[in-house]
């Protein structure tokens, strides 16, 4: 049960939030670049393994602060065949480490599509009777807007191996608005429907710890909307990106947690990966010392977060 | 300008309709994996090089019949970095052969996440000033759920690189009203607004033959829905799926068509790709003569829709 194994994760650290690994060619140290590019060309490969790299540089020295890390798949697809296996050995060592891999893809499809990209991240690929996991992730992201039929693959996946999903709620952009807002005629916004529908699909799914394994992501952008999303989503783990560079503070995170201090997991990705280059830790880390400065970083975030809820309750 | 490719290439080839290829291992001729898991075992490798085999074979047999392919992500992605591999070498493959390729990833996310995806498929990876294309497709399915800033990223690189995006409207599944049918409180409902958002994206982006590279995807399964979209977005080219084995006659397609009978693609995927395993063409053709039945069925649906666009007009 994907919920039990999260609340048991984020109690162990002390810690609710969640290392985005959303890797940037441009912003991983040179001498990880170098390394790469020398042993496979400046090519695909040569790239996908200075992401890997940095990876496995910012897991070694976060895994004992933090329950959980959210490979966003964009950044791994960029570099093709060569990216999707960097994002295998990341999945892979992060779980070595013992953290939860939450996979953010926002995938989603008609049925029997949607199980394939099920099978491809939760579940199992049968290939003539032998069944090989693909990236074999704790939980994924999905999008809602192809309705119910769209999500029940993931969800039957969710039961049978135990896994997670994050639905699409209210996403941290500006323009999340242009739908999601919209007013039906019973005068609901389309967040709180979607909202509503993560409530109906969890009823299934609610472990020991009381929440449930269907979450969902509600942007720290929207501190309002999260407020009334977390009354009707009561079980739901709260994946809340949009914290630290989107501008989303502790204190609007905090309004995700419900009053037992707990259900949410917040996100941030580059202002801890990148902490190396923020005015603040500038000339204080060496080349490979790079990651220390995330690990300063994740340690900030997670105090601020505890005290915003404590707080708050 | 990736409207007037569609455009010109439907003329060629007197076919509105694409072909998606959507290989599922359990369905493709013993002889193809038979082959691939002799030189690469029973394994991820052996599934790919097997899926890509089936495609080949396809595109072999079809490519002097339609205009374009749609490759649906997910049934690549199954097979990890190995399926991504056959889908780019699948691509490929394709375009040698004179078709387009749109790739089905119903892909989102905020705006440089979204870029990223958009690069990978449309646009170029950049490697330390050198520029690589990861999959270099002619157009992708995107997701409008979290709204105009997220699609922007793609709308660019249709501009810049001269490819397309098909945005969801309203999708063929059964329970794609759960969200898409919602009426606001000015009466519209919310495959309505997605299509007004269309409509305006497409504005930069209308090509000599009159239509937009921005277009939608509205399921041919929802026929009545398809005739007040078109009025909606005149201009855009809809991908209409759900024929043939989700149920959609050609007389349902036409219903997508403008007057000019110009303006929509219609995909099938199942119908065509195992038509050798369909109480019509079972035992009518050997192993290695698979495709010839995806030929016949291909040939027909071609006319269907031509008869059907005709008695419409």
């Amino acid at each position: 049960m994907f919920a039990d194994r999260l609340t048991e994760k984020i109690k162990e650290k002390n810690n609710p939030s969640v290392i985005g690994l959303d890797p940037v060619l441009d912003r991983i140290p040179q001498y990880l670049k170098v390394k790469s590019f020398e042993e496979f060309g400046l090519s695909m490969q040569g790239a996908a393994e200075a992401i890997y790299l940095f990876n496995k540089a910012l897991i070694d020295v976060l895994y004992d602060i933090i329950p959980a890390v959210k490979p966003q798949i964009a950044f791994y697809e960029l570099y093709g065949e060569y990216g999707y296996n960097a994002l295998k050995r990341t999945i892979a060592y992060s779980k070595e480490k013992g953290l939860l891999v939450i996979c953010d893809g926002k995938r989603n499809d008609i049925g029997n599509t949607a199980s394939a990209y099920s099978d491809a991240y939760l579940g199992e690929t049968r290939i003539n009777g032998s069944c090989i996991r693909a990236f074999d992730a704790d939980a994924l992201t999905v999008n809602p807007y192809m309705g119910s039929d769209s999500i029940k693959p993931f969800i039957d996946d969710c039961i049978k191996y135990g896994k997670g999903i994050f639905v699409l709620v209210k996403t941290s952009n500006k323009s999340s608005g242009d739908i999601q807002d919209l007013i039906t005629q019973d005068g609901r916004r389309i967040y709180e429907v979607a909202a509503s529908h993560v409530y109906q699909w969890g009823r299934e799914l609610t472990g020991k710890s009381g929440y449930s394994s269907i979450g969902s992501v509600v942007g720290a952008t929207y501190p309002e909307q999260g407020r009334i999303l977390r009354t009707i989503m009561k079980d739901s783990y709260i994946l809340v990106p949009g914290y630290g560079a989107q501008g989303g503070s502790a204190e609007d995170a905090a309004v995700f947690f419900n009053d037992d201090g707990k259900g949410a997991v917040v996100n941030a990705s580059r202002s801890v990966l990148y902490a190396y280059l923020a005015a603040e830790y500038e000339g204080k880390f060496n080349n490979e010392g790079f990651c220390e400065a995330s690990r300063l970083e994740a340690i900030k975030m997670r105090d601020e977060l505890n005290q915003a809820i404590e707080r708050k309750g």
